[in-house]
């Protein structure tokens, strides 16, 4: 059984509250009228680094005590999770190693590099990952921040929703992506305590479907060899969040990369703002018509706006 | 002389509140710690039709009698003037003839289609738009609404930087771009009443700078042969904005289009927003350092964001 409350929320919300952006909440009527429903957009694109991942980090790292953030943190990530650990640890004015594999973007490199925190570099798969960060850890006593499997992290990323809901009331929904399942569990606390009536639907790429056979299951089911554009969600679930999402999830719905880049350039086009696929996906359940949400009041959070401006997927055929 | 004054503006703003988005202002501390100054920036990619043109556009219309409306509007524009044009037309109930030349993008043709708008189209040359709109006035009665020599127009832009300096004060400068003159002569206006201490610079492209050398000339240059990627900044000045840049304007400073190309793309990066080259011209300046400003506080109007997204500047060579 795992206790993970809304107060914990609250207290995350309080923590980071000086640290992070309150992102603001977006509409467009055009694209309320092209799904026939009442969208909130909930732009953590605009939050520090470009995605909801500082919430949870910072969280994490603002939680730690006054001896163990001596030592520093560390994680391994080539994505989101490694930007928003470096600058949440810049700003408590310790260190960030950051274990990424070798076969990692320049732009990623950079951007980690760009908050003055120490790569170590290894093969790209998940054992190196794994033993590297192991040994980074125990050469430095650094404490390790999973990007999502951390208590303290799903708080964190719970304080989205909890700004969400504050500011827009008696949403019949609420969308968010599912990776590792930290945003959605962390919605899930939420949502469910603060506003019962509000259904949580989680979007999944068609090719990396592992939450939905999870929830079919009912045990954890690995991703392997995920296939699909939304680079954010490749990642399976762990325990602690798999335990949240089996006891409040409404529905998962997966979604077809075709269905993402047109949710994605729609969101481009019509609101002027730029999110990564991972964040598009959610709107991308409406275009594909999957489930019947006409006429409804849904709230959708944007997870980031992290893109390769090099190569936009409507680009490469 | 002429007579154009900050109660226009004031009307203006009165007459098209009903209409319009009231945009907000972001800031960007990694934008501001790059070009040393803090920037505040006005986003009328954000406004409806995705640009500032609709302020303009919608006074313009709104300001015509219940008589002269009946017989609709017309203009020749194939760019963010057709779409403002057209959709303020469709708002009060009446028609907008749009000539667009036979060479206008299908993206273009659509989203004027979208609004409704009847489009004839002409040769693609300056004197075959002037006679197609001059027979199209004459056989259908509507009013011509020149995109930026019309002081309802001039009086619509103004309001953005009404805006502006109501939400932040005690500016020290106002960027705006400079094409054909409207949204600076409508600043300017605004400015050099209710803060005449904030002083007021346009950016024009290096190859189509006609305003900058009718500045030093003091008479209009018209534009021959411009080349630059700001699609919007190509048309000369009219005799109405003329008089009033001249009359209170600071600086005209040009920008090379790699700066401006550095600029959108580090506003797409570190902002999350989309804004179209025309825009991004006013930061620019700032990333060419060809006027210090450091150290000031300074609102930039970023008067557009629509840009085909299959052809980034960054990725044509």
């Amino acid at each position: 059984m795992i206790f993970h409350s809304i107060d914990d929320v609250y207290s995350a919300a309080d923590r980071i509250k000086p640290f992070i952006h309150r992102t603001p909440i977006l509409s467009s009527k055009s694209i309320n009228e092209i799904v026939g429903a009442d969208l909130f957009f909930k732009c953590e694109n605009f939050q520090k680094v470009g995605a909801f991942k500082f919430r949870g980090a910072s969280n994490a790292v603002q939680s730690l005590s006054n001896e163990e953030i001596k030592k520093g943190v560390a994680t391994h990530s080539s994505g989101n999770h490694a930007q928003a650990l470096a600058l949440a640890a810049k700003i408590r004015g310790t260190k960030a190693y950051i274990v990424m594999p070798s076969n990692s973007t320049n732009v990623k490199i950079e951007a980690v590099k760009g908050y003055c925190a120490e790569i170590i570099f290894c093969e790209p798969t998940l054992e190196a990952r794994e033993s590297t960060l192991e040994e980074v850890v125990k050469k430095t006593g650094a404490t390790f921040i999973h990007p999502y499997n951390n208590f303290n992290v799903i708080s964190g990323q719970g304080t989205s929703a909890l700004e969400l809901i504050n500011d827009v009331s008696s949403l019949d929904y609420i969308i968010t992506p599912v990776g590792g399942g930290g945003l959605l569990s962390g919605t899930l606390t939420t949502v469910s305590d603060l506003s019962p009536s509000t259904r949580v639907i989680a979007a999944e790429p068609e090719g990396a479907d592992d939450a939905y056979r999870s929830l079919i299951e009912n045990r954890i089911i690995p991703m392997v060899k995920p296939k699909t554009i939304c680079e954010g969600l490749l990642t399976s679930l762990g325990e602690l969040t798999f335990e949240i999402i089996r006891n409040h999830i409404y529905k998962i719905i997966t979604v077809s990369d075709d269905a993402v880049i047109s949710a994605m350039r729609l969101i481009w086009e019509r609101m002027k703002i730029i999110v990564e696929p991972s964040s598009a996906i959610t709107l991308g359940i409406l275009l594909e018509n999957k489930i019947d949400l006409k006429g409804s009041k849904i709230g959708i959070i944007l997870s980031g706006g992290n893109v390769d401006l090099e190569k936009l997927p409507w680009t490469i055929k």
